[in-house]
């Protein structure tokens, strides 16, 4: 068991030779080295020795590390080990399956198990839609993951990535009451990453790929996309930008500038960069230029990072080139989606009246906040200890619910938009300003006003296979609805 | 939705015409019919329409269908559609994912999620082991199918095999707490079934094959065994083979014979008729002669099917050939896994004194047990209407609770012997006769002595990772497992 500690408390299993130390010794290091003994649990006791868990609280971690340091120069004590609450959350796992209804009788069993589930196996053999009714495919996502690009960690591989997968099915189900189930691939190899999510799919009402390293996660994306008839989401680069241009329009909004008429720079041209630059592209962006270790992306130059390439076709109007010093000059946006410490003061300084300072890389931002918060228009980060966090979990949850509502077959730019404009609407005029621009993921509105406008997106835009009862129009259309429920 | 009912009861979903009907008109053809209204609840209501739900019951299901057709003939009503509870418990599955703690607030967030979940990640990424402990895997089934062969219905693919497999879920979760997850396949292609399985394989704790037809079932399970480290297990095999041998370890004590003295005739020598043979074989019988469409199966013969040839090398050592007809002669016990009907009076008159006739083939045995029950020993079948159910739940919620209870790395032949006689000792000696051999699916007595056989088994034969802390012997032992507790 990992013993490093990130809360104020641990929880220490200490096996103690009483005829060497007493208990109260014991408490004495605690208490001299800062910390307070919250509880004691007593796990086994044998004739001379015995096992207590000591829930230790303190304010300074330092203080933790200290007394869990002396623990192990005691005669007499043998520390087991160290847990903290966040390790302690995680045992056995996040998530569980859970039955709807109890099999209490026979009778219960012959229904929901052979012989009687037969009825239903034919019912979707004969239409293959009622697996929307009678499964749960109605409103199960899975949440997959290669383990190549885990949060920051990089390639920790599929068992490791499974806490991050697990964390994400609990907000898909405490946020937007979404069944998500988290799958690690056991696998790096695109085509069969694809050959598997196509083969699993049939009980699934979307995929939501996770934490896939670039470029691989584009063409995983792609081609499921094509081959599959239910929605296939790469959060690390569609939920990014959804929030990011639910940031920006309420930005844009304090500063009083049009989404058509601003210069936008983009530091950090991989998944989520493209992303970005995507949805601001289908937003009205007409300048926007793309900088990565090469500096500015210009359709002139010939990139090995084929991505790019096609990136600069797109981007970068004016040809413009140089180092991220020289395009941000007269910027009105930047965003930064790449590493720690590469925006200057100098740079804030250089672009146009009121900048607006996405710094989203994680944990060290571009630039530290404060370092420009008297020279910005407006600053956002990736993280939640600052003002303005562009946090994907405003996301993922509202889209997949609204996705499964209406059963779409695909989440379209369309309905990302109307995700952008969702979220962002839940700040208020009167709420606006330059510290509040984004909602808290906490703010319960946020999924409902998302699946209303997604939905409509979906309907309007013809992916939507089914119309759920608020969205009908008419006696008629409500009396159709009536058909398909139960 | 279909419309074919199961139940005694269904539900009317109904559009009236408010100026051509009264309510009371339909009531009087409801009862006129031999129906009960059980309940009524009003959907939706216009200015001169009404959408209802009528509950109805009828002691007979023709009384059900015929009061179903009136309603299509009534003036002024429109039978939007008809479901019965069967349909009703499987709307929108028959499972949910569960959060085993909720996200209050930023901290529970930061723990489960982004920033806090890394150091967990970490902590497996440094020692994969870790997994057991921090993530579902600890606890973690996947049910996976192809669809090929669902229960009696034959290859009716992914989408319809769902709620058996969700039905299956739920019988893990409710008699043996394990979270097992359902998955259906959109492929039928052995090399790629085995890939996707290894691939999504990290997550999951093992793995229970259900309904694959044969012979592929046999290349797709030997593999993943040989190519996974957690067990693999064929329920349609091997759950059977683990109850049918539960059930013959009884039934021979209820006619007094010995197991290594029987001559036993199979019939139906697919998947389930080879794992049967291979526990009877495994647990001493000598003289076992198989029998399929081509008669008794003899080494001196060629088949096409390959399978049956291995199959012969092992068994009918006195190289009997002929029809079942000629081969019964004498027999102490018959094993039916193959159609309705094939076995008749006149050979069950043959076998030797007392026979043990267990005629399993669903929905309807290879003989009727109440043609037999004046001249049979025993008799058991795969049904819930007749004494005796040899059913596969006795077996995969205990066997699988053990593995994961011991890390067990595998399934072996000991282990399942082991399930066997724990299943067939929860009937005691007093209560045990020739109607009650097995015990009910409900008996909680059985989950818990599989669990405690089993373990014992796989620590015995060394395929358990983990000795589970009742397991341990003496102070040392115990104090190495809460090492690894939390």
């Amino acid at each position: 068991m990992n013993t490093k500690m990130g809360g104020k408390s641990i929880i220490l299993r200490l096996e103690l030779q009483t005829e060497q130390i007493h208990f109260g010794q014991l408490i004495t290091v605690i208490t001299e080295n800062g910390g307070d003994v919250i509880a004691i649990d007593v796990i086994q006791t044998g004739s001379n020795w015995t096992v207590r868990d000591i829930t230790v609280a303190a304010s300074e971690q330092s203080q933790l590390e200290a007394i869990t340091a002396r623990m192990k120069e005691l005669e007499g004590v043998r520390l087991i080990h160290v847990s903290d609450r966040t390790f302690l959350l995680h045992l056995g796992g996040k998530i569980e399956m859970k039955p709807k209804s109890p099999i209490q009788n026979r009778d219960d069993l012959s229904r929901v198990y052979t012989p009687d589930v037969a009825r239903v196996c034919l019912a979707i053999h004969e239409k293959q839609e009622n697996a929307y009714n009678l499964t749960i495919k109605r409103n199960t996502v899975a949440v997959i993951s290669d383990g190549t690009a885990v949060l920051g960690l990089g390639n920790i591989g599929p068992y490791a990535a499974m806490p991050v997968m697990e964390g994400k099915a609990m907000l898909f189900k405490q946020l937007a009451d979404v069944d998500a189930f988290p799958i690690c691939l056991n696998t790096q190899d695109t085509d069969e990453i694809v050959a598997t999510i196509k083969n699993l799919a049939p009980g699934f009402g979307g995929i939501n790929l996770e934490d896939i390293a670039a470029p691989r996660c584009f063409e995983i994306e792609d081609r499921l996309r094509k081959e599959l008839d239910i929605p296939v989401f790469h959060d690390d680069q569609h939920g990014t930008a959804v929030v990011l241009y639910a940031g920006l329009i309420n930005a844009l909004k304090v500063v009083g500038k049009r989404i058509d008429e601003v210069k936008v720079v983009v530091c950090g041209i991989g998944a989520a960069g493209i992303a970005c630059s995507n949805i601001l592209l289908a937003a009205g962006v007409k300048e926007l230029i793309g900088v990565d270790r090469s500096g500015a992306l210009v359709r002139t130059e010939e990139y090995s990072n084929t991505t790019w390439n096609e990136y600069a076709q797109r981007t970068n109007p004016h040809l413009r080139s140089g180092s991220l010093h020289d395009v941000i000059e007269g910027a009105d946006i930047f965003i930064g989606l790449s590493a720690g410490g590469i925006l200057k003061r100098a740079d804030v300084q250089r672009m146009a009246a009121d900048p607006i300072v996405f710094v989203m890389a994680n944990p060290t931002p571009e630039i530290q906040p404060d370092e420009i918060e008297d020279i910005a228009g407006v600053i956002a980060t990736g993280r939640s200890d600052f003002p303005n966090q562009i946090n994907n979990v405003l996301c993922f949850p509202g889209i997949f619910r609204a996705a499964l509502d209406c059963r779409a077959a695909t989440i379209n730019e369309e309905m990302k938009l109307a995700a952008s404009a969702a979220i962002a609407s839940v700040v208020s005029q009167q709420e606006l300003n330059k510290l509040y621009i984004i909602p808290s993921v906490f703010n319960q509105e946020v999924v409902r006003r998302i699946r209303t406008s997604v939905i409509q997106a979906a309907i309007q835009t013809g992916v939507a296979r089914r119309t759920p009862r608020e969205f009908l129009q008419g006696d008629a259309s409500a009396q159709a609805e009536l058909q398909e429920q139960a």
